[in-house]
């Protein structure tokens, strides 16, 4: 047994409460080196009386190691415990500090789990398992409202560059809320919609005002009831971690330097404030001096931005923040943050910017999920830029899984583009087969799957501000046959919780594979994904455990022979089978 | 390279600021597996221009892993990073997610120390690294006023039991502040000092009054105020987690059951409130039924609680909390009272109740310490019933030490016995010799010691009650050689910061050894500590960086002879040498 490869700390995602009666505990172990693994837990204060085995189950894999996994409901909350691992040669014992040829006699040096306080769990909103999210970049989505359209704007469908602005607005939205219902999305993230200087608003003048190009807070207001009618959500984008330049406070220091009374709003690093050598004199995002960093430690600033975040949410009704470079503010700030807005509104989803692993934010007193983009990067690599073979895209998805607790991967942002990235289809270098191939994992996988706006009708476009292009209403113009994919997609993971928030288990993902088949299963439902992206048409035969089958998508039966099921998909080819029960 | 044993995470102890400027980075490999790594680091929003390689060293080491560290100051406190590992035979490159054979050319998949924001930094109070702190066991210390004995008080030195009273009281500990000035401590930590029914008070009834049989407020805030004038803190113990059986809300609960206006303030499981077979029907301190937990979540607890907390920093002008059964409570309310407790005395000690390893508290945003059982259970294990060998000893310590951030080893609260264990002479047997190298191992390493009342004068005891003796007043009586022992040991620390914060370095300490020699060292000092626990003359011979050495107990000049010291140390001997520079 490899014991240099075995961890587990117990706390964070190693052993974390899942709701207020139970604990989840992982262990890790070298691949394929421990078969068994037995729990040894019970309370400390009562032990003999108390204490009992439980065997852990393997729950999934990446590259180096394996993850085992159990779930402990102890009666007083309390938890001490050990465990008992077992290979083809060997057998140990693990406490907090040694491994032991025999299992332990009292538990006083033991892991513990001292009590599960249920406001520590981790609980992010429920409705977000459920959702099937759609970004809107507002100023290249629609203009609805010609009225309000900034001075030099430019005709519908022109090339986007970063300054120019086309007049989308929030109108807009709310004349197309009968084409996002069709394609089937309940809930959408907004980039920012306040008011400010550029197309696509993260340089904030004024957090408590709608963009006046984008109409004001009663549209806003409309908007989200319009939404709330159809049973989508909304979230707005907080950018707290900088202001733009011609917020009133960073003209006031600009004006009055080390004499203005939003001296310390900022961390201002030498007066007065300036460029030199292409370095800002106060820190800013990136080195961009249009967008100084705001010193969310002040606490002049921390109750203007707590007031803003609570404000939206009471005043139009918002569901959630999305926080802007999240991860460069305090997390200080963040704490105080969650508990305004779940005060507000307790279903609030709160999703940071990280792209990044996000642990350190995603234990229950920060943020509910970040932006996963280490999923946009494994299925990046293997469905779009063969990178990764199937067994290392597998092992991707089992470190991503591994890396969190259970409840912030069911809530995952997972999405596939953005406006910071290329779109997919181009990314795909326009070829469809991959994107759909891509499309159906993120949609059969855990996490709320993002659609960026226009991705389902075929838009494409290279890294910012290709990207942001306006919205094609033409429909001529649209690829309706990757529309109706979409709300396929959709429709295929409303209908089927199992792909939601069932377990996931990889049945096959091969070194130099291009196929992967995993299963997606909870108590009442048993779901087969396959997927190639091999360029040839691809037999699977693959040892199933019911007798009949049924393909999500003709809605044909497929035949299971001697516990087998053998189909041929095309190249590029999906298929999405479910288990009828007897 | 093994590389399922390479380990690190970009937060907590692995990657977190020491201060403002200071990024500390640690990566953990297999135990001499490599021999060089480097870290590769930048800002990504300037790659090019800020990109830097700076050598790890290797810093400690436990049984399986080799822990290398460096220290980083990002100009524009944001990192992206990757590791450079070599072996003999191998040179690999470490990002987030892979080990990759090339160096990353880009920054994008690297581990990422987004923003140093000064309110994440953990930062203990200073004074505590300077700190020799001595517990106080306020019934069994010194009775001072006989006029406020309990009924049925016992004579001074009687046997004590778990329910009897032998009458001391804060006036007792008033009367010997000269022998503690004496002993040279700097910190005295009170078990409970509130009005409770017991004898060791951990079941309050009123938080905000001194128990009757100890004094009242004015005799405590007298003994603070002569503690500060002769240099000495004062830590008084919170028991948050749990009240008493006459603490008013709960008395109140047991006569009114549901209708109790203090339902919410426990953790009820099932009315009518009772003790079913052993068991309360609400959740306890242990099954203690004497001890209901209180439900810290509520805000009605909450603000007593912190009201608490703050109410004796400023009536009394305490320096800080020790928490009981720290772990049980919740993770919020200990953010808040960190935060309460910190705007009452920014200096103040938070010191939590944790047996365990104790790094979910120790991350800046709870605790500052922890009781150090995992560091009294080592010294235990290797000087007094030689469970360890001097090999796994430094291993122990070098685990213990990689498990925290710097500053948190800093200022440890390391004890090597207490009113919850058996005295360390009992432990020792009766061999003051033994109790003599644990001692001076606690007060010559990192993390502030703590002295148990009566352990510098030879006090035995089994675990409680017979830990919980009177105070021995009979100088005859007293073991004065050991107290001068511990005198010297104080005196030692005080004058030698090398010995209080300076780097720890192990040089001898092997497999079935019974001696140890580590360095201790800073800018200005290099101090050797010897130890030996043979039953006979040990022989040393140690290559040493300088040429003169003096010894720190004798006074006398240790002689180096070509680079090398030779001494004998008797059995159970041990000597302190501090080089003396150029």
């Amino acid at each position: 047994m490899l014991l240099e490869a075995i961890y587990h700390h117990p706390k964070q995602h190693w052993a974390y409460a899942y709701d207020k009666d139970t604990v989840h505990l992982r262990i890790r172990t070298k691949r394929d080196d421990v078969h068994q693994i037995t729990l040894l837990a019970g309370d400390k204060y009562d032990w003999e009386k108390t204490k009992m085995y439980l065997p852990l189950k393997k729950w999934t894999s990446d590259s180096m190691f394996d993850y085992f996994t159990c779930e402990v409901k102890p009666p007083y909350h309390r938890l001490r415990y050990a465990f008992h691992l077992e290979s083809d040669s060997e057998s140990i014992w693990m406490d907090e500090n040694d491994f032991l040829d025999e299992e332990p006699e009292t538990p006083s040096r033991m892991f513990e789990f001292p009590y599960i306080n249920p406001v520590d769990v981790f609980t992010p909103p429920a409705w977000v398992k459920d959702a099937v999210f759609y970004q809107i970049f507002p100023e290249r989505f629609a203009n609805g409202d010609p009225s309000n359209d900034p001075e030099g704007v430019l005709p519908w469908g022109g090339k986007p560059e970063r300054d120019n602005f086309f007049g989308g607005d929030l109108q807009g939205v709310i004349d197309h809320l009968d084409y996002l219902s069709e394609l089937g999305i309940t809930a959408i993230y907004f980039t920012p919609v306040f008011e400010a200087t550029t197309n696509h608003k993260y340089d904030t003048e004024d957090y408590l005002r709608v963009d006046r190009h984008f109409g004001d807070a009663d549209t806003l207001k409309k908007l989200v009831n319009l939404c709330h009618e159809r049973g989508i959500r909304v979230l707005l984008d907080a950018v707290f971690n900088h202001s733009g330049r011609t917020f009133k406070p960073f003209v006031d220091l600009h004006e009055n330097g080390e004499n203005s009374k939003y001296k310390d709003w900022f961390h201002v690093r030498k007066f007065p404030i300036d460029v030199e050598d292409g370095i800002p004199t106060y820190d800013t995002f990136s080195f961009e001096p249009l967008m100084p960093k705001l010193n969310t430690e002040n606490p002049e600033v921390k109750e203007y931005l707590l007031k803003v975040a609570e404000y939206w949410i009471k005043e139009v009704g918002t569901d959630g923040w999305r926080l802007d470079v999240a991860n460069e503010v305090d997390h200080q700030f963040w704490r105080e943050f969650r508990s305004t807005v779940k005060k507000a509104n307790p279903d609030a989803y709160i999703l940071g910017e990280v792209w990044n692993e996000s642990s350190p934010w995603l234990q229950g007193d920060q943020f509910d999920a970040s932006m996963n983009y280490p999923f946009t990067n494994a299925v990046n690599d293997f469905f779009v830029i063969d990178k990764m073979d199937a067994y290392q895209f597998a092992n991707s998805i089992g470190r991503q899984l591994s890396r969190y607790q259970l409840q912030a991967s069911e809530v995952a942002f997972n999405l596939l583009d953005s406006h910071d990235t290329a779109r997919l289809l181009t990314l795909c270098n326009g070829d469809k087969r991959k994107m759909k191939l891509a499309a159906l994992f993120q949609f059969t996988y855990l996490g709320a799957p993002c659609i960026y706006y226009g991705d389902e009708i075929g838009m494409d476009g290279e890294y910012d501000p290709d990207c942001r292009k306006c919205m094609e209403w033409d429909e001529e113009k649209q690829d309706r046959e990757l529309f109706s994919f979409y709300q396929k997609l959709i429709r295929l993971r409303l209908n089927h919780a199992a792909l939601r928030t069932g377990e996931i288990q990889f049945i096959e993902a091969e070194p130099q594979g291009k196929r992967i088949v995993f299963e997606r299963k909870n108590d009442k439902e048993n779901i087969l994904v396959l997927m190639s992206k091999s360029e040839e048409p691809e037999q699977f035969n693959i040892s199933v455990k019911f007798d009949k089958y049924i393909d999500l998508f003709s809605g044909m039966e497929q035949p299971v022979n001697s516990g087998e099921i053998s189909i041929v998909v095309p190249a590029y080819g999906y298929a999405v089978l479910q288990a009828v029960k007897g």
